[in-house]
């Protein structure tokens, strides 16, 4: 068993990572990390892990954690991220961090959405955690920047697409729906579930911090600098994200080419789904998996080009595409731990 | 007391009627029929209706309907409604139609869309019912075709912003999310908790029946022929529609100006509510009332000025309206009845 | 208009008394105070109150609030109720007080589950405000207790049958669930969406405070002392209580005579629906609603009888019942302000 | 790799022993049936299930299902599972029946509460699979009756204290609740979203059919003939049930003694969590696992004992728990193909 630690083990990304680990055949949690429960049993304060994970939080020391664990989960926000990550690399471990702190190659955009930034002497070694597009640097990389959740969901059904030439680079737009585990464990009044339930409505409408990591993406794959409308909204749900995405069509491009497109970019994918005509991707058959669903459909009067995706944001959309890096790092089978189902219903 | 009466009671539609009636001074409701439950006591089938409403549902029968009803709600569907329509009028009663029968002017149009119409010579008389727009019209008509809930949450943000020439006609897209209850209460396998709860996904995307209705009223605002691409989505919600709309600006329009335009149109409007910078519509504030809340946003990376309505699909997507639209017909406070606020939470 | 004031209006049931006081045909809200949102809008912080409230929140100051009101809704936490409550009195304003601070008559069962009494001289004077039972003490009442959500579902249904002798006052059992707004609106991490919705389970198992208040209004029915077995449970939802309650008969008591004696003791009361056989309490069917609704059924194979009753924990089981004191004791019509039906769906 | 096959793939159980078979290291899914989807691809009609089961439904015609499975899953509703057993068992395969025929000792009883029984004299080999309780008997069974879900949550909890007489077996009170896929995977009113959502009512209460069963079990384990009074109610939820039950202590009886009881009974089982004082069960901590949560309280007022359980009553209650007794009867491990754990939200 190769043995692994989290640093921010309380929030949502870090039990979905215990989770994930403890179903994994060849990874052990040998640690894990949290300022407000430290001390006590990770299985008392999160029961659906009872009987799975017998360790005690610890507290936040990337030299600690780093000691005989191969490879370590960040789970801790930005800027404590970037804090830990030197430590943890010069003590000899792998690092996949699922903060944004190294996810923007070019520091000025980086801390023009987000803070000063303490580690950029890093940035040039960081991969791009989206194994689809990255898998063989993320093999060999040291430190992966696990991209974001509404990201994943823009950037698997439009990368192909702007590769390919099949639709136009300027004017898309992302319109996106995330259940409100992407804000986090926290007790905020937002949050809580008479704020939430029976509720929906769109946030962070003036521009979104995943927007300048979608961008940088996108105009990768255009090779063009391309400038991206992202609208989130908040569901009454606890998992899942779908993107509507709003594109203009190349060359003729119908829907037809578009799955063609997908097919011959994912077709071995373990998991990316295209689905067929006449389905349409549903948070709920992806939740609590590694999956991301595609499907496509033309507007019949504008010619405009509609793209959905589903994924679950705390798995494909976090610690599952984490886990999923962490397998192709250490050299395992890239979808062990990860071949769950999702509930039905 | 002016007698009204419900044909077709037992759908949400139809029980939102009849607690909204329940609940007006100056409406007494003399009859709602029931294919489903004929016989049955409203307030049995009904629990919330309980010693509110002290009826039993009679037949599908709109000449006894409209005896002694000065105005008769049609709460059936399409077809049902344009087969009943002619018999009410006929007997003197008024009708508030909240089927699509009635709502399409070019007959051509609604026979693509829906089915062949029996009542075409209808049509030129019936009112395109949105109040803030055919207000004295209204008040002179006799027949009165109600909008669709889309429908309603994409034109009143849309219109006088086209109207005023503040966005281009061209390129629209209307992305909305719409509770459950608006498919209806009946009993099919994809209405079922299981298939809907902490579930999100989109349908009819290759077109829905909504799309010319919002087309045919935003052309006539644009003065063009206008072109919308509409996205409709499930929320795992029983109540509620938010659209999120997206627009190009014209004349250097930002936000500011679009709310300034709302402000003029709408200022005295008692059921639009222009949001202040700061505040975005959600769904849970406007539950259960006739109340549209409107709010802005310009996209700073793109320039696309974003639209958000929010409104409750029962309510001012339906019922909330025909009732102000029975008001105005009946030369009553367009308020009566419908001045109840959301519960919080 | 009669001039009333709310001192804690930033709570759930503070803001359920503003809704209901904007819909009252003859109350006022003159002022509302909050220390969380103090000098802010009041229908800026909840923008379901947009239009129908136009006052900004004020300092918790017992003497301004009673300044100019007849009457002063107690909205604050026990222990601040109690603290406020002699100020407002004496400057002649009535008070109804939503906390638990006057509804145990001995001081020494009330400190044992709360804490020490600040103003023990007020409790001779203060009715307990369940109207069904004390109408007239309320009516000339200057301080009303308002009861527990809870206490109120389970006494609403036992009392007449303890009193009539139709159920043995040993051994009593209520099993009893609650929407989440039960807890309030805080910042809590229990009640975030993620720990709530698509979770079931019981709290306060050990003995919840609203048990004492139950045994005296249960003891002082059956002419003797009760003790009850209460156990509280935690619904995804957010509004809503159901009690399940197992009694033993006497005398050959059965549902028919059950419901006759509900029938007897509610047959005139406007808010206490006693179901049919065949039908049982729904939380749906009287959600924001001050609405109560009662069920029986006899079992089978242990004879015990099984009560059910359903209220909506802020209405019936708060607020509402809160502004039907306030009608009492102002001399309006008991229901003013308090007819609304529940939403379907 | 074992071949298996289910008759009923098209109910929620049937889709959950889909997704634990084709999450089994040991099982391999040859065929499945269904008369609604016959002849459709199955991950067509569940999406979830995409690329991990690549099978069309067939016909229910039990022989054929028999062929070449070494064990049938009957997930068809009670009458179909004893028409179709006798000849699955003479086709030498070994059947898991999910349905109510073969649970019940007593025929009499059995055609009381269900309908005649055609195939009475399979009733004497059946063997009662709670494993729990009767694994060497299940280790040796050609037919196995799967127990009910409330019966699991009622019969875990209670047995091995009835068995230690630790309770009075006369007086117990079982009052459940559980989520909505208990009902079924069908297109009926009553279980469309807004008749489910934001409600919660009791039914059946003059007598639920899984009575008898949990008597029988409870009888045998008292060496007394128990009477139950039992209660189920429905959540606005998917999965879950929790069962909070109330019991007179013997000799002096405590929780601890309650806890050492379960300690010595389960201590050793992979399936039931003993929760430690200051813990309860809560449904959401077993979602989707075949795990039971056992949590005990004494009523400090009547001195009633008070147990809590929580199961999920798809996985325990029903598939998973048919997946255990499959793995016993084919000699495999226990837990194979059910080791997950519960999402974090």
């Amino acid at each position: 068993m190769i043995p692994v630690a989290i640093m921010g083990g309380s929030g949502y990304t870090g039990v979905e990572l215990m989770r994930l680990i403890a179903g994994h055949p060849e990874l052990e949690l040998v640690a894990v990390s949290s300022g407000q429960f430290k001390g006590q049993a990770v299985d008392q304060v999160f029961g659906a892990l009872e009987g799975a994970v017998n360790l005690s939080f610890v507290d936040h020391d990337a030299r600690a954690l780093a000691q005989g664990a191969a490879l370590v989960f960040l789970a801790v926000p930005h800027k404590a991220a970037m804090a830990a990550a030197p430590d943890l690399l010069a003590a000899g471990a792998k690092v996949v961090d699922l903060s944004a702190d190294f996810r923007i190659h070019d520091v000025a955009v980086y801390e023009k959405w987000y803070a000063p930034h303490s580690a950029p002497e890093l940035l040039a070694q960081a991969v791009y955690g989206l194994p689809e597009f990255y898998r063989n640097q993320v093999k060999g990389a040291q430190l992966v920047a696990n991209p974001g959740c509404y990201v994943t969901s823009v950037l698997v059904p439009l990368v192909p697409l702007l590769k390919a030439g099949l639709v136009e680079p300027q004017g898309l737009i992302a319109d996106s729906a995330s259940g409100v585990s992407g804000a986090g464990r926290s007790a905020k009044l937002g949050l809580i579930h008479g704020e939430v339930h029976e509720n929906f409505k769109a946030y962070a409408v003036d521009g979104h911090r995943h927007t300048p990591e979608m961008e940088q993406e996108l105009s990768l794959a255009a090779g063009a600098e391309v400038r991206l409308t992202f609208t989130p909204h908040l569901l009454p749900m606890d998992r899942g994200i779908l993107s509507t995405i709003y594109a203009r069509p190349r060359a003729g491009a119908d829907a037809e080419a578009v799955r063609a497109c997908w097919q011959k970019a994912y077709g071995e994918e373990p998991f990316v789904r295209v689905l067929p005509p006449g389905r349409l991707p549903a948070t709920k058959e992806v939740r609590g998996t590694n999956r991301v669903q595609l499907g496509v459909a033309v507007d019949p009067r504008s010619g405009l080009i509609k793209l959905f995706s589903a994924l679950d944001n705390l798995t494909k959309g976090a610690s599952g595409q984490a886990m999923q890096n962490a397998n192709l790092m250490l050299g395992l089978d890239e979808t062990a731990g990860l071949r769950e189902l999702a509930l039905t219903p």
